[in-house]
């Protein structure tokens, strides 16, 4: 099987990290507990391991096509999806009321993780289902909800995000498509949308897109755009299916991956206008966009992970196979498979451990996330809901990194066969390169880290980590013996660079905006390591305490955070000189445009 | 135009890092100072900006492609060839004797960074035909380069490297081509060699592959190969080219990047046997290989600096055409070009000073080898040797390395429409990436930077580059100012660190060289980022000096040697940490094979 998904990796992030067993606390958590987990998630591998993932090449091979403003998938996806909807998998993570599953996040992560490591053009789709379906339960109306949101919760029908325009991409207030009331309650959407993941497919029969336009007198900017749904086809007062609406796929693009989902350009209006509801309040758009945003940001974060995951697994076992020259410690004397060299070990090492501490942080805030809307107490709730806003852009902007690099270290496992497109690791490199760039790409990402989440709030919420993660190196203080010492003096200087680097975007944010946006992107990233690292911290600790249990799997995991220490919190030292030494508005900043 | 040589930076490299004026003092290069290197450099970055750059959109979308046997050059390739070949760039370092122009290695370097920047596919054809040469010139008999390198170096006739086979990749040990003697002096060859570059096109009369295969009854191993020449078409006495060797194109690859150049499957002597020519003697062919290898590792070296420049210089124009969001520090009420932005401008800093390091040390390295080649005292022949050996493949794979990531930021800097492919960022992304692989990867390169390069002369090489590396510490702390201050602080450290790691290096190997080859791609990186720091120091001692006489090119080198200093130069200490911390094959090490 191309894709194994590593379910025992995950149900110990779930159980010994994230807390599986305080999210079952929570009501209307009381059935989700280990078990469950453990039955969803064996299901889903199943799924995403025999029948998803063995589409991920062929979609490459042949990418969804567009003729006549008709888009076809891939052949074999529609047969695909047909089985995910029937296995009720869109469903997962929303309310039972409208025929969702209603389990946790912390659930339904894992699940998210396995779609996109299997195929991650495929997953796309329900992704951005989603994400239309948080944002119509957050601000729809209740007759807009019952239209909608059931059909949408089977997989019946799928959803779309509308943001971009050629000239609107991360700076929204330039968009330029309008509504115009029509005096029955409906809208008449006008304009042209780009970069519409799936778009217009073949996979349901029916496709909800959420716009972004501005109402006739709209204030200018971010604060006159409102969101509305504009269906594909209009849905008639029984449900059934009406007249198709004048929203028409003109073409889609040529990528560099993710082949096989289409991204399309959608003209609306060229006929007369398209039929569109307004959601909830006019020029409120933005902000209802940012629910569905937040949510998708994560599953982007998730998308990293897995595709991470994938590329590792085939990395291994081209490393197992793979027959060249000879152990340097000269313990053979022909040529040996490759995981015997050091260098393979470490790039092979990288990439475990770059994965392993990426989805032990997400998994991490989707406990949060769950702890945030379910606890019955207020004040938890607010407490939960400000770590995991503060995590989101981190588990976004540094999953996305991280997975650029490690699916260019799976291409160099692969020497020479690595850029032979034939061998796929090519394909991971490809696909993954859109992940730091969608949903907000890195920057966007990281402006949100200073800006939102740490000037904000006086930096109470890093602070608060910061005083966890040295609860937890003084318990390696405590564990002894060398790996959990070699973590314990990684951890601290990390946590130390962090802590720095909040203090200096603090102080210097009002007086040298410049400098610190320059320094955010590296912000990111060194929050990124060190809560990664202080993950990874907790998982060895843990290990060290079961290791008699499964010596084989809580060794590696010890020996991997232990690697983690050594080779990825060991770069937090210099990302915080690279964004301290950037006060000043020195060196880059002090270049002209002329100068570049 | 798509690409613009910097022949202004490179001048500068030339002249006040490189040293023209030295080279231009040794024996039969007394014509070739900084005029002849201006005037060369000129006509150069016409033909690649004009008439070459333009092919390369065309070689993406149309690769050369293959039928029943034959290989057809994207089109336009073979006219721009015949340009090439008639303008005697083939001949720019090659002896004045067989038709060579004789220039140094130090004037050719900035010509074939510009070819490969306005086409690395292109460039490649000329860039084997050069290993050719060095290989028949260094180990061919006279009647071998008689008739063979005048052609070759004419441009008429184009060389091959054929040194992989299925198995036998990186370890040239599991080569298994056989050549039989034919009593005439003659060989037969048999065998299947996979990733040649241009091994069959139709830009050329003539191919000459250089071939390794084993002679009957040659020992096992590395000491029993031997080289041979097998032209395409036989050539007669009189030099007119004769019947069509048994050596044929089975086919072509399917690749990431780099699509216009073939990547051949050749199959010899499937007819009864390819007619071989032995080069030098028997079962030295490796050592013979080496020779064009090193040539063609200091090449792809530059292929990294040219397609960093030419994605910098892409992303730049993007940059400042692109208008999207207002700058953070409110100095503009309206969205502003995307230059105006601080992570816009990291994200070319970054491009623009990996690209100049790197630039700057392989000039450097291209003027020590002409000293070590050229000369007229033996001692500092061997002494310029030995800093060029040390230098290869520092050249070669942080060059590489570096390219990778500068593609990706040329490619994030793009956002959205970087994954598109019309854009054109996608296409340096995907094209760079074999660069860290041909000609040996960067763990090969790094073996090489270990083994032979800082192990066998106890570190001198690397200790004698420490004092000088000092001596320019001094230098910025005598010159005084704040970037000159920062870019002191951030050398020596990065100097401390490299050099604890060469002792490191040298008191372990032998004990635990599992521990330090596990080091070794991390050694190397920080090696290229202190040697290209330290000419990025010297750059800016020069700048600072002439800053009156241009302040703003100068003051770019200034600003953009500080940013090296603290957002390169400062990941030195990390690095130092990754290679140290593995002593006593600690973490990834022990991991068994089944633990991954």
């Amino acid at each position: 099987m191309s894709y194994n998904a590593p379910v025992k990796d995950m149900l110990f992030v779930l159980k010994e990290l994230a807390g599986i067993d305080a999210v079952a606390t929570l009501p209307g958590f009381e059935d989700a507990g280990f078990d469950t987990a453990q039955a969803v998630l064996d299901e889903c591998a199943k799924l995403s391991g025999e029948v998803i993932a063995p589409l991920n090449v062929e979609g490459d091979r042949a990418p969804s096509s567009w003729r006549d403003g008709e888009v076809t998938a891939t052949p074999g996806f529609p047969e695909a999806f047909r089985q995910y909807v029937e296995g009720g998998w869109q469903g997962l993570q929303h309310p039972s009321e409208f025929g969702g599953q209603a389990l946790p996040k912390l659930i339904a992560t894992p699940c998210i993780e396995m779609l996109n490591a299997a195929n991650l053009s495929f997953a796309l789709c329900p992704l951005l289902t989603d994400g239309a379906i948080e944002a119509l339960l957050t601000a729809g109306s209740d007759a807009l909800k019952s239209r909608y949101v059931p059909k949408l919760i089977s997989g019946e029908w799928t959803g779309t995000m509308n943001l971009t325009e050629p000239q609107a991409g991360s700076d929204l207030a330039l968009v330029r498509s309008r509504a115009e009331p029509q005096g029955d309650g409906t809208y008449k959407v006008f304009g042209t949308k780009i970069f519409i993941t799936w778009g217009e497919h073949d996979m349901a029969e029916n496709i909800v897109h959420l716009v972004l336009a501005r109402t006739p007198n709209a204030p200018e900017g971010v604060k006159g755009i409102s969101l509305f749904v504009v269906p594909k086809f209009l849905v008639n007062d029984d449900g059934s299916l009406g007249a198709r609406n004048d929203v028409h796929c003109v073409s889609i693009e040529h990528k560099l991956g993710i082949k096989a989902s289409p991204t399309a350009v959608l003209q609306y209006g060229d006929n007369g206008g398209a039929i569109g509801y307004l959601v909830g309040e006019e020029n409120r758009g933005l902000e209802y966009m940012f629910i569905m945003m937040n949510a998708a940001r994560f599953g982007v974060g998730m998308q990293g992970v897995g595709v991470a995951e994938r590329a590792y697994q085939k990395a291994v076992a081209y490393a197992k196979e793979r027959v060249q020259s000879r152990p340097v410690d000269g313990s053979l004397k022909q040529s040996a498979t490759i995981i015997h060299h050091p260098d393979v070990r470490r790039m092979l090492g990288s990439m475990r451990a770059m994965t392993e501490g990426a989805r032990a942080l997400a998994y991490v805030a989707a406990a949060h996330s769950d702890t945030a809307h379910y606890h019955a107490d207020a004040d938890v709730r607010a407490r939960h809901l400000a770590i995991y806003e503060f995590l989101v852009p981190i588990v976004k902007g540094w999953s996305t990194e991280m997975v650029n690099e490690v699916a260019s270290l799976g291409v160099q496992v692969h020497g020479g066969m690595g850029f032979i497109e034939e061998t796929g690791a090519a394909q991971y490199y490809r696909d993954a390169r859109i992940l730091a760039i969608y949903e907000g790409t890195t920057a966007i990402q990281a402006n949100d880290l200073v800006g939102r989440k740490t000037v904000r709030d006086g930096g109470a919420v890093a602070k608060a980590l910061l005083a966890e993660i040295a609860q937890t190196a003084e318990a390696l203080g405590a564990a002894g013996g060398a790996a959990a010492e070699s973590m314990r003096v990684q951890l601290e200087k990390g946590a130390r660079s962090f802590a720095n680097v909040v203090d200096y975007v603090l102080a210097n944010v009002k007086r040298d905006p410049n400098a610190v946006f320059a320094g955010s992107v590296p912000y990111l990233k060194l929050a990124g390591i060190v809560l990664c690292g202080w993950q990874m911290a907790r998982a060895m600790l843990v290990s060290q305490r079961e290791l008699a249990n499964d010596p084989e799997f809580h060794g590696a995991k010890i020996a991997i955070a232990q690697f983690y220490a050594e080779h990825i919190l060991a770069q937090a030292g210099g990302l915080e000189t690279s964004i301290v030494a950037a006060k000043g508005d020195a060196s880059v900043l002090a270049l002209s445009e002329v100068q570049f």
